[in-house]
């Protein structure tokens, strides 16, 4: 039974950790839990929608997989030096040590992506470089262990690609078929490269300023 | 102020809600409030993971947008007349209601679907006739003021498509760009013309069984 972990925390988007979640959970001979620093409700970045942490950190001693979601500032789980310790220590016993959109810099911040190349959300892609990772602009990026995804959506996609990883390529097609992933997104702006510069730079000061914070 | 109601229920799928959910509760100028037949957790259909509804259906009179996710076997809800009830009031009152998977065959067992096209999750799409709906094969379907997206993932390109409609088209695209939607799924697979027949045999098999239970 291969153990599969997601770190919850306050400010966290769900969708970062339910894009990877609904498609491993779906793996056979798996079990799932979730973990926050401290056990019990946790407050998402949206409206008033509230996950279940069932697990406090000191519970956790281990995982096969580590999936850390990303969150507006996520960074402000370095204030909680014990969780960065037990992020390291976890990712000492796992086969796949995987993060979503900036939950990439919470990696970063506990050390693990030290000379790594290493993806991110786009409009925080340079602060990757603060702890020693090379920002690298692909949708999932593997260095070694350790898997990360770009901005929120991709999570899917690193779910999907970690599924073949563990479970050989039928099951994730499987799987990818269950959840009738066959996106047809009504606009084609989804990428920095894609996306009108002037939005680019109001939603990459925004999201800058949810830094300052 | 615009009232975004999703409507949450043991087994639901939670992709499903959290989908459009990341989407609208990004539009300018709304409320997203989360109700089920009583409030309090929501047993999610993947191991341990639980939603919170604050408030139950007594609670909500009322919503510009209802949103109705699906589950492995949604019709369930049929046990609760009540719920259905709820729902046909609240349709009274929305600007739009809609579902993603099958969510739509609680909206037809609700009455809403009579001789409407709509869609649902691939492996049931047959389903639908039972309520009167014409099953209609798209990612996204509109009838009248009726919007029904195809399984789970599907739910992000219904919502892109809404909160066009609400918003326009610049909140909507600043809100891909914002999630990263630039979807790049590791396998050609997602949908019942691309994946292997034997594997749509098993998969339709596996959710007809869930609807004998």
């Amino acid at each position: 039974m291969k153990k599969i972990v997601f770190l919850f925390y306050e400010g966290m988007t769900s969708l970062d950790a339910i894009g990877p979640h609904t498609v491993l959970a779906q793996l056979p001979d798996v079990e799932v839990k979730h973990v926050a620093r401290k056990a019990g409700f946790i407050q998402t970045d949206a409206m008033q929608l509230t996950l279940m942490a069932e697990y406090s950190i000191e519970d956790i001693l281990g995982a096969d997989i580590l999936v850390i979601p990303g969150g507006r500032n996520a960074t402000t789980l370095e204030k909680y030096p014990e969780v960065l310790e037990w992020i390291r220590a976890i990712h000492q016993t796992t086969t796949w040590t995987t993060s979503v959109c900036t939950g990439s810099l919470i990696l970063g911040a506990a050390g693990l992506l030290q000379g790594l190349p290493a993806t991110s959300h786009w409009a925080v892609m340079d602060r990757l470089k603060k702890w020693g990772a090379i920002p690298t602009s692909h949708r999932v990026v593997e260095s070694g262990k350790i898997i990360t995804a770009a901005g929120v959506s991709a999570g899917i996609d690193m779910g999907l690609t970690l599924a073949a990883k563990m479970a050989g390529e039928a099951v994730a097609k499987r799987i990818q078929l269950g959840i009738e992933y066959d996106p047809q997104p009504p606009f084609d702006c989804g990428s920095l490269e894609k996306a009108d510069p002037e939005m680019v730079k109001v939603l990459r000061e925004a999201m800058e300023k949810s830094f300052e914070k």
